[in-house]
């Protein structure tokens, strides 16, 4: 294992610490409880929003906290739910008359700490909701999941929730809005390589030199099947031919599509398999109306991408284009 | 080799009609000299603002043409200097009364390549400077340069030469900002895993399961020295140790801090790097003003990082603080 670490233990701390100091102005940390909140949150004429899961996803989600995104996230270790008391924890801190909307990836452990932080929540007398993600297409149940699993895709529903509050959406609108953006959502994944999480220090799965695992998790979990590594123009078809089909997508739709680097693929091959996908999906009518290629949730180290699609109306589309200011950035 | 690409050949035309597909308001792209150009240059009243190099180090350098940053970038293929012709037709297309002002990082192979189109530019009467950008620290000549190299710290002289070009700033004053930050800036790099170039096919150098490489160029050049891995902490020091007393950088400067990512390292393990240098930076009483995290001058996917310091004062906050728009982004 090749890693910038020091005790592997201490390396969801050390990473929440260095983007606290990177963002005196507009970021707090609290280390008590993996929190990483808004200088400015909670106010109560707004709706706080929140999203735990996982850590070694990043820039999901410590990295998306900010004006008309997250206002808090509370990850867990690598690729380990928050704990309840985080997220309870979070929740208390981030407590707002507008209300609290708690972002969850459909993942078990997740939802377990989530649906248990909102019940002490409730007890509390907080106002508290939660929203759950699922755009990943690639199977019904899976390891870690009853249901279809929550992978890049949530980049649309954090932004799109998080401008609407910024605006003053109401907890009811907000969970509309993030409903409305999750079901026009789909998604699939192939990885070149498996990762390997800090602490256990060996990769979580073997991939031959020659093979790709279509449509694997973001824990590296199995997808639909092993296959060799073919070039760029099959893998799309692979990825559009379960995508496209899912919602449908269909020919007049208006899409935002995003190519998602798994960790250790170069940007420049993002923009190959963007390209690809862009022209392969004006062929059956479907026009690209707003472009992300980069990386939006990462699976530590592992080279692979995956490929969302979102269907866009007026309403998606403004909120996607709202103003939007977090850690994970250029300038 | 495991990429998402088709014909090795076409790799970087495919990434570049990606960019452009992605970018079709803003951007546009001649495949003749692999140029892409902002959509709104050249402009009379403004210096236009090229960069070339080789591929492989994306975002650098065609990611980053847009407002406030360049206005044209024309690599040549993966590690390979552009042809000397592309250069040229690039400073012909955006030939501007203001001028052109090329930045090259210091690689022999570059200089060439634009030395001769300057001469060439000149010949038909265009207003042409050229800008060498050498901020490595690492070794004073290398492989593939009489001098030091220029690796990311060339970020730090597009964003302070294209926001001042923005402004209205002539050709001379452009010179004198982007010498002026070069002189302020120095980076070194250490290399986890070497790359593979798409054509080449195999890796560029091997390095044992527990060695690193300290002060690796961007194309997998050798450095100061093979070492064995060590902690995050070690790493920094050895970074800090060679870039702080370069300059010197010194108690009481405020400075620019920049974690690089080579390509292959997540986005967690820079941000441990940076908490650990923007601490270990204020126990020598330099204060970071501005934080950079992330990918900016890649070697495809090669695990490892860098570390760049600018010295600031006002002008060049002002410069790196100006608005910017580029294909690199996270919205």
């Amino acid at each position: 294992m090749k890693k910038f670490m020091n005790d592997a233990q201490q390396f969801v701390p050390e990473m929440l610490q260095g983007i606290a100091l990177a963002n005196p102005d507009t970021l707090r940390y609290e280390p008590r409880h993996n929190l990483i909140m808004r200088a400015d949150a909670p106010r109560d004429d707004k709706v706080s929003i929140i999203q735990g899961s996982g850590s070694g996803h990043e820039p999901a989600h410590v990295m998306m906290v900010g004006r008309g995104m997250l206002d808090g996230a509370c990850p867990g270790d690598v690729f380990a739910a928050p704990p309840m008391d985080y997220v309870y924890e979070s929740a208390k801190r981030l407590a707002s008359d507008a209300g609290v909307l708690l972002l969850v990836n459909n993942y078990t452990g997740d939802r377990m700490a989530f649906e248990m932080a909102q019940e002490l929540a409730e007890a509390d007398g907080m106002k508290v909701r939660t929203l759950f993600i699922d755009d990943d297409v690639a199977v019904q149940d899976s390891t870690y999941t009853v249901g279809r699993r929550g992978v890049a895709g949530n980049f649309f529903v954090m932004k799109a929730v998080g401008a609407a509050s910024e605006e003053g959406a109401g907890l009811d609108e907000a969970i509309r809005i993030g409903e409305k953006v999750n079901a026009a959502t789909r998604s699939m994944g192939i990885a070149l390589t498996p990762c390997t999480p800090p602490a256990k220090g060996s990769p979580l799965f073997e991939l031959a030199d020659d093979e790709i695992e279509v449509g694997v998790g973001i824990h590296g979990e199995p997808g639909r099947r092993r296959a060799k590594l073919v070039s760029a123009d099959e893998i799309v078809d692979e990825l559009l031919g379960a995508v496209v089909p899912d919602l449908p997508y269909e020919s007049g739709d208006r899409v935002a599509l995003m190519i998602n680097g798994l960790g250790g693929t170069p940007i420049s091959e993002l923009y190959v398999l963007y390209g690809i996908a862009h022209r392969k999906l004006a062929e059956r009518g479907i026009t690209v109306g707003r472009s992300y290629v980069g990386e939006y949730c990462t699976s530590l180290e592992m080279a692979g991408a995956s490929l969302t699609l979102v269907r866009l109306d007026d309403e998606i589309e403004r909120l996607l284009e709202a103003p939007a200011e977090v850690a994970y950035r250029v300038f």
